[in-house]
């Protein structure tokens, strides 16, 4: 059933706060964002901070390349195979490395532990979208 | 356990032949491209055919830009938020839409059925990889 408007390919066109509430569902998204000139799509696993997605990453790993980026994609997603229904989530958006001892408190509180454990993940990445967007197969 | 050699971050680096395995066994992935100007990551369900990624796209929508593209990457990933341990493969290459009717039919024959059952999918999208690689965080 049908809770939302749907777009022109039928998919249902989720609200802001559906989109915001649907992100801090799940424990982990993927961002996209250039490495050498090529779009790189990896897994992490992330919080939403307000309307940020934060989350952790390893010094020298690719991921730390994000924090030198313009602009990056954050998206979440979750379906169901036995329905062929699922959402999906797509926050745009500027990644920053999160420099100030006060915000890094503030993150460390939120009770967010890389799954890597054996990695050692001393830097947060926040994401401040510029959008935030979201659709539904509904089943 | 580990039971592959691990990367300098502390990750499992699975072999080719792991990385197609697990690309194949899960029925949703998401490709990373250029939309705008924006990277843009979005799910598709998909199917591995050869060393390639398959999938549907709806007439005009977002995804359809994917084929004009040069290079794009794809995701697919697994993970257990209980032992928090998880996979993920990543592909480059080169996205180009499927125009041979013999190479069509084919592709209708591997029976992947689009999701969105409402949607008209009308064209294929194979990503031919100049790269497959896989990560892993033993349980």
């Amino acid at each position: 059933m049908s809770e939302w408007p749907t777009d022109h390919v039928g998919l249902e066109t989720l609200p802001f706060d559906e989109c915001l509430r649907l992100l801090g569902s799940v424990p982990v998204g993927r961002i996209g964002f250039i490495n050498d000139g090529e779009v790189t799509v990896l897994p992490v696993n992330h919080a939403v901070d307000g309307q940020d997605v934060i989350f952790h990453v390893a010094y020298g790993s690719k991921l730390a390349a994000a924090a030198k980026q313009e602009a990056v994609a954050f998206e979440a997603d979750s379906y169901d195979p036995a329905s062929k229904s699922g959402w999906s989530v797509l926050v745009t958006g500027w990644a920053e490395l999160v420099l100030e001892d006060a915000e890094i408190s503030h993150l460390n509180e939120l009770g967010l532990h890389p799954w890597a454990t054996r990695v050692d993940k001393p830097y947060w990445i926040r994401i401040r979208p510029t959008s935030i967007t979201g659709r539904r197969i509904p089943a």
